[in-house]
């Protein structure tokens, strides 16, 4: 038998679970939405204490909440935002648009514990009141959208970009370190002419190295917050200069730095710059297929297909075809950015839905936004670490591809014109000569021209192939 | 301290926890993969509970599997089917692209489970291997696309074909409530000419009796199953009728009809009918979100909106605006919308990834399609449940719309002309008029002649206005 | 200099050219919207033509219409409906969402044929006029929607569903060709075990059948018309049957048995139905980026790819390396396949957009699906008959990997137990070994018991393997 | 009867129409892929001309093409800069993907031209080989993903920015003309609290003052060229400094600034950076969709509904309802939103599509961007001169919606506190109470004191309604 306690608001009792630190307007929210599905991250969460404590600093500062009940919010808030009290916030997703009742829930969490901690009583809302107080100069419609900008921000900061910088080196260090080992180019999926595997990577860095200045483009918009705005993006019943007071305090509370939106209407209304990282979130899961994919092929066999790289074996196999190796990792990449690409549709119809001062799709917006976050994050780190630093390349195929390769013969081109080497590579395909067999067969170049002209190491970067 | 044990694969040996059922290949997977984010549903494992009794059934069946072992099997997938040894699945969807590593851990826990029943020992895999035994006649790329279409097909029908037809039901009964409640139609957002609020509701109905057939028109694929491809689609390992077999001892485990899908590379190579079903929750998605909007819309206000409906008190409220009402469940079913389209994208995605003989985005597309159909289920329920039956009209908004509109000159087409009732209505609009002062006033018809042809009871269908 | 002409509507005076057909309200939305952009398909103008004479003849028979005046519209629409007078619609899709101004277009342009013929006098609007007569009984929000259908449903008899029977009749024929060609099966892009080629195309073959199945699974809604529904669903200002007639004339002249939906409102308001046949298109698309993507990578090389598959020549070449020979169709297929996955996202958006009694994204809709249809039939066309009709194999690559694949040892699971396969695998795998001499080697089985066991003619379909 | 000549390529004698200037591979490439749907805009062929300009000049400057020769390329160029030859470029967008047949096309092309003028054959190929001379440097590899972002950039510099300029500055215009005019906010569609109407258009200058800045913040990356890479990326068959005389030559030709991608492998192989640019025009769909449905909503009625706006007469109306006046541009706007928004998908498909060197999905996606572009510069442009300029406020209703608002009593939270406006608004709105009449009947204040604390005008800034 669990135990209850009752509670009033404006809507008469509610009954709720003695032990929890939630009051009537969640419990109804409980009854009313139920618990299925996704819940907000605990980092959603915690941003939520983080604003709280921001907001109370701020009230202060300003003189529309005295020192001791701040203080006591302030220290509940903290509680919220170290993540002691995940278990209080019971509510799904699925909930209004706003997310009211996520920041009800905040609200009544940390007004019962700064109650408690003021010797009042659960559910008393004295002396510390969830609206009067935690919530002064604040509104659902301007906090939960701050919240999630700052949620945004601090998963980035602390998750995706550290990331991603790791994956940018590695491919890096790959670049490097086979700098100088030749292979063939693919084009179309058919063989054309040589390069270096180091060029391949270098390219994977290239644009990991774009998608994290993506990223970081968004981050001057990102960190433009409509705290302030209160119910409809006025500021109505808040103080001159909260908006400020806000950001500054919520600047020293993250490390981070937060600037307040000149259009509050802009952050309330509308979610463009969520949207905005959500596209750059979109490109990375196009980057990170590219090279996911490319490892797979590149990696595929191992002995019927093209098997230039070798993945390293992680101990997981098939139940039916015991000790074969799959590029598990790779396609956990691959998954993620699929993820990420549909989120991103979410995201955008999400955004476009905004109608007049209020976007009522935040919700489902911030919790595909943060698991789009949440995915690259972790999927990049384990495919770097546990696939992309333990991956080699299989010399001997690199070598014998390129000694088969039919259009090495391009390299001829400004010697015997275009044309003749069409004749030279039509010939050898159908005659399944080496292009040499083929252009000395036709007379137009001895062996040993041949020979000087065509060779690999110096058809990999512009101007060598003239200048023998 | 976690008490541990020791198992030994062809990789050598693994450390797990001793109270764990999952063996060495879960807890390798463990490590590779993490414990990030998001798992399978219950529904899915419970799907492999009843997969893996009908694999032993058919194997007892067809004499490749000793009666003990199998029914010992049989008990233990019974088990792992009743959602008593969920916590032994502990692997993310982050995993490879077959889904090898939840079969595997259904294999292990199975055997286990049936080892100990048989008095044998934990991890020993004796008398029952996870592989010979459990996973016999079976492969990762059969059972676990088997599994996605049982989860699927049980999931639809246990919730959300049930909650699509009481939603349609209760849509029905207000259509029929109100098939006399005349009021204003609008297209373009503009005011039109009278229809009844009955018809209005007939059309969210009809919507929502098309969206289950467009279902049921999946379940012919969706029943068809690639259980007994194995490895590649060819059945090797197999015995002969195992398909079949197999078929039929899901279908009296379920009580739903499956059949072997004549192609087994069609359903392990490729997902196009998981691709499918998700099209029609996407046209379930835009049907619910134009019911939830017009819902929205129509009862905006309450005094500066449309104010045509009056919405139920749930009992939540604004953090700012005391008492303020808003339509929350309205806004649950349109944000289940975005995320089944942005999910569509995803699945979509996964689907046209498939490579030769295995598609291996397997679990990003079977997580994206359970949560679509799950999160449809609870919002049409709730929606129904708590809003659209205690959806009011107000007569009195209904009728003063009706006597302002501007449109309903247009009755008049026929008898005046169009050209002429142009004139009407622009005068109206320009002047601020009636269209019956218009009209008059243009000479065009006397205030008798005007009554009697200009009679909204009249104008709610076909032949009706012809007739005075 | 042009010659022009002044027309009058309820707006005041217009200049027209003075050789269009159109009128007033066609000639201030070229105005309004101006010439950018996209155009409707003649396919969508010519259904416009269908529709308005079906609508004058179901006119004429209920009464409505005055023969002559009927005569000479239907006479008039036939020509529109014929092609001949397709300039004369010159108004983009850029246009009002109910797609109005090109029903007026069709409304006037007709009108002053039909009064030509009739020896009125261009822009009289007399003795037809443009919507008292050739719009009678119809508005632009019952006639646009009732197109979409129409041009929809045609476009996919004559021309998609005929190139997908082709499509999957030569693919059907290759799996028969191929049906006793041994290859080696690939998941997770690795090598797995024997199958055939034919295997891998009946399986395409599936996937096109399926398609077809889909696609006619949405005609009978497709069928459904809401022609009768007038301005807002109600049949305003129409007789009494006029649905009912006009199906069965549109029926007469389309050859297509069409029906009046039971629900004008859904009809109009809504489109459900058109956003579900997107949704099989993008099902289909799906199925052909698999089919063209794995013919892509089977037919990669010649030399360093897979080399399983050999394209036939279609004569176009790289502009730097001369010879080269590119998967040019199956490039053109998946592109098309991507062009209708992003037209789905339009759709859907456009689906979901409806408000009310109207849909207001009618234009964007049907442009974007018809391209689908349009682009689907056409790469479905030239791909099966310039590219799969002329397919190869190529039977050494296709042995000479069999012979390699290490995997093959998997036939003796049921001899030796999964665990030593594992064994015999991994130590093929490390010490480049056949998985015969590693068998071999650790002393699990004779070179002759090998023989008996794994041969890949035995491994292609359930129960061979068993019976050696 | 069509004249008809004879060219030569390395697969045989072709016939064309005696008088095009294109070549054999053009004519071989209108015979694989027929002549069915879309066709690369004109802005993408004249960028063509633009970048064969570039590369005769660079060619010239590093003396690996004649003076003569280069002279004559450069001029035939410019011609098919100038649009002077567009009907000489037959092509689909449904070609390979690397988009090869259209540089083959411009090549052909160019060398007739220059051909003519130094007096050589038309197909002679002599002295101007369109492969060894026109060509020279050069791949369609990275010609025509260059061209890919030449011509968004232009698009963007000459059609998309002014007209997102024109927009921001039409809004900025309303939003200080209606800096005092007060009107209800609305939150969830209901009524909230007061604000101004310029604050709501402030809103939106700053959603597409943003908008701006992200297209803008694709730039440094969209002006980065892969020309120089050639066949694969390494620059084979160019000279050293290729690259950087390219980008120096097409700087001068355009007057943008380009440099060369420091990873030819990246600008080839892959197109992140067209994604990223489609996921800006996204973000701007978005923005768009809600000023344009806003402005819908708000000029909705013109009698039953919301009717705060008011739009200008366009002079269109329906073919039914005749005098009815419709949002059409705002309907164009938002159905130009949903295309782009679909295009975003394809272009995101076809860039996650890049395998190894070349990313062959080049048509589809620079179709669709250039789409994007031009119809949302299009609607825009539409949309601001013939809408928004145009659009007045109905100041009675925006007046007449304030006096009846209920939440007004939000003020009184700092006086009251919240549970006891609470009290006020539900008697309000369930006894249809004014919440003066509710707050005073409740006792909780006199009428005085809601007058005083109560006043629209200090409720739409922060700070003001405290200090009566």
């Amino acid at each position: 038998m669990t135990l209850t306690r009752t509670e009033h608001d404006a809507f008469g009792p509610v009954t709720l679970p003695a032990d929890r630190y939630w009051g009537a307007q969640t419990q109804r929210a409980l009854e009313v939405f139920g618990g299925h599905g996704e819940r907000f991250s605990p980092e959603l969460i915690h941003a939520f204490g983080q604003q709280k404590v921001a907001a109370a600093r701020a009230n202060r500062r300003l003189g529309v909440l005295p020192a001791t009940l701040a203080e006591a919010i302030e220290h509940a808030a903290e509680k919220v935002a170290s993540g002691a009290f995940d278990e209080h916030f019971p509510l799904t997703i699925w909930q209004t648009g706003s997310g009211t009742q996520t920041n009800m829930n905040a609200n009544e969490v940390i007004a019962n514990l700064a109650n408690l901690a003021l010797n009042g009583e659960l559910g008393s809302k004295h002396p510390v009141h969830p609206n009067d107080h935690v919530n002064r100069s604040q509104s659902s419609n301007d906090s939960f959208p701050t919240v999630m900008h700052l949620a945004a921000t601090l998963q980035l900061r602390d998750q995706l970009l550290p990331a991603l910088g790791a994956l940018r080196d590695a491919l890096a260090d790959k670049a490097q370190a086979w700098a100088g080992v030749l292979k063939i180019g693919r084009t179309h999926l058919m063989d054309a002419v040589p390069m270096t595997q180091g060029q391949a990577f270098d390219a994977f860095a290239h644009q990991i190295g774009h998608g994290i200045e993506r990223i970081e483009g968004c981050l001057p918009r990102l960190r433009l917050l409509p705290q302030g705005g209160t119910a409809v993006g006025t500021g109505l019943n808040s103080p001159e200069g909260f908006d400020v007071a806000f950001c500054e305090a919520l600047s020293a509370v993250t490390g981070e730095r937060f600037t307040p939106n000149p259009s509050k209407f802009e952050g309330m209304g509308t979610h463009d710059t969520l949207v905005e990282l959500s596209g750059s979130l979109n490109v990375l899961a196009v980057s990170l297929s590219k090279i996911g994919n490319d490892i797979r092929l590149l990696g595929s066999g191992p002995r019927c297909g093209l098997s230039e790289l070798r993945l390293p074996d992680d101990g997981l196999t098939s139940s039916i075809m015991p000790g074969k190796r799959n590029p598990t990792l790779a396609e956990v990449l691959v998954q993620a950015a699929m993820q990420v690409m549909g989120n991103h549709t979410t995201i955008t119809l999400a955004g476009a839905s905004s109608v007049f001062e209020l976007n009522v799709a935040k919700p489902v917006l911030i919790h595909n936004l943060l698991q789009s976050i949440g995915v690259l994050a972790h999927s990049v780190r384990i495919f770097t670490d546990k696939l992309l630093r333990g991956l080699e390349i299989n010399r001997q195929q690199l070598n014998d591809n390129l000694e088969n390769a039919l259009l090495m013969a391009t390299a001829l081109n400004p010697v015997l014109g275009y044309d003749r080497v069409a004749q030279i590579t039509r010939k050898a395909l159908q005659e399944g000569l080496s292009p040499k067999s083929a252009a000395v067969a036709l007379g137009f170049i001895t062996p040993e021209e041949y020979e000087r002209w065509v060779r690999p190491e110096l058809m990999v970067a512009p101007g060598l192939a003239e200048r023998p």
